[in-house]
């Protein structure tokens, strides 16, 4: 896959997330997928996932930036949310935040096979202050 | 500049900053460079490095992933440090901590215009717990 097919493939899988279609989530992630040091797999990670907008129901994963340098791709993703209760040990509390992740993720076979993740703590911290 | 060509200068950015060079920034950083959302042109990025260097007297910046996509390139980067006192508003007073940043750069004109950073904070919470 170039640079251009998996960026297509990245903004695929983020509509896929939006969209809530987990179902559908084995093709864009692989079997023994990692993120932040564990491996989850597919299940875990739909497990993940279905956990954070239980957490936050109006979840939308917006692409600010993206690199790409096949396997890996970089993103800024930006979050305009209300998460329902505690958050990364925040009481949010329903309140409206703003924060962004900045994330690596690696490819194999065109699937996220690895992925490094850093969300934005302190300006969550900064905004409830 | 193409991307091997990015990659080696970012390479050497980080080499100039971890030899605490910091006459030699301007090499590096362009006049007018922002980092999240607010500009500091050189010599507030200056201010800022050794105001880091301050608290934290044993930084290094070692470079654990790095995607390459020009002008933009994103890094996972990795320390392994002894803040002094307080660091992201957590009282460290001089533990070893280990934590990532999530980092992403624009260049324009071989020098870096824009910073998009993120620090994991909560990694460090963790540890310190």
């Amino acid at each position: 896959m170039d640079g251009q097919e998996l960026a297509y493939r990245y903004r695929a899988y983020i509509a896929c997330l939006n969209e809530r279609r987990f179902d559908e989530l084995g093709l864009y992630v692989s079997e023994d997928a990692r993120h932040n040091g564990r491996t989850l797999g597919v299940d875990g990670y739909r497990a993940m996932l279905e956990r954070d907008v239980h957490d936050i129901p109006d979840l939308v994963f917006h692409i600010e930036l993206l690199i790409c340098e096949p396997p890996k791709i970089a993103a800024r993703l930006r979050f305009d949310c209300h998460p329902a209760g505690l958050f990364l040990g925040i009481k949010v509390n329903g309140r409206r935040v703003e924060f962004c992740e900045n994330v690596i993720y690696e490819f194999r076979d065109g699937r996220i096979s690895e992925v490094w993740s850093v969300i934005d703590k302190q300006a969550i911290e900064t905004q409830l202050e």
